[in-house]
């Protein structure tokens, strides 16, 4: 799994049109204040330990955010960020899997539907912890970090 | 390389911090409306064939400009997009090179400034073509396009 953690003033978005993989959902819009937006690829290597890579995820994303004090969190699914992607299927019980667990933890989540074009608008706060890449394993201690 | 493509209404920095690597420049801030932000990173592999992955990229990049009819360019260097990073002063080289031949073919351009902390704004439209991710290789034939 790939992770871009953005300290965000703000993230908003639209789902504009459906893709062909697009979530059945009526949350087609949403803003938060003062968030973690975790842009999200589930990766092919992911379908097979799912149970340990939301876990390493959690693990890195709550990391982040008790490091910068913030208790919202936007789970943002980014196929970009990924050359090598894990089915629809499995991603979409990934990310509800992530937004389920992160809100069981006490934290407010905004969660982007899967499989739709949408627009947005994001504003980076851009102090030196606030744009963070992580690349998710099963086994987390040889992860990439980035801190740049 | 890899290149992140957002047709954006508008893209704005503003250089926070040095890192060890920054840029000397005076330009530590922008803005463009009506852009496509290119998002770069330059990676290991690029070193070697500089010349023929300059012109690989402006090939995507012209060729993604023309289809959305956009005149404006911010190129941004964004090394979380990799985790294989060419060497700081390599990656600056090509970036500027970047700007410069495609000033020299007609483009406004806007290069932020390489190896800083960046506070940015930016709006992506949403449409299906206002995302899109590229893998920048010396042979183009066998590239990864993703055009969702
Ligand atoms: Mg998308
Ligand atoms: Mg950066």
């Amino acid at each position: 799994m790939k992770l871009l953690l953005i300290h965000s003033d703000y993230l908003e978005f639209k789902a504009t049109e459906k893709t062909k993989i697009a979530e059945d959902t009526d949350r087609l819009e949403g803003k938060m204040e003062e968030c973690l937006t975790v842009f999200t690829a589930v990766e092919k290597g992911d379908e097979k330990n799912q149970e340990i890579i939301v876990k390493n995820a959690l693990d890195e994303i709550i990391k982040v955010a008790k490091n910068l004090k913030v208790n919202n969190i936007v789970v943002y699914p980014y196929a970009h960020l990924s050359s090598d992607l894990a089915s629809p299927k499995v991603a979409k019980e990934i990310l509800i899997e992530m937004e389920k667990r992160l809100k069981e933890v006490g934290y407010n989540v905004l969660r982007a539907p899967f499989g739709w074009y949408k627009s947005f608008k994001i504003s980076c706060k851009g102090h030196p912890l606030s744009e963070l890449s992580r690349k998710i394993t099963c086994d987390m201690k040889e992860r990439d970090e980035k801190e740049k």
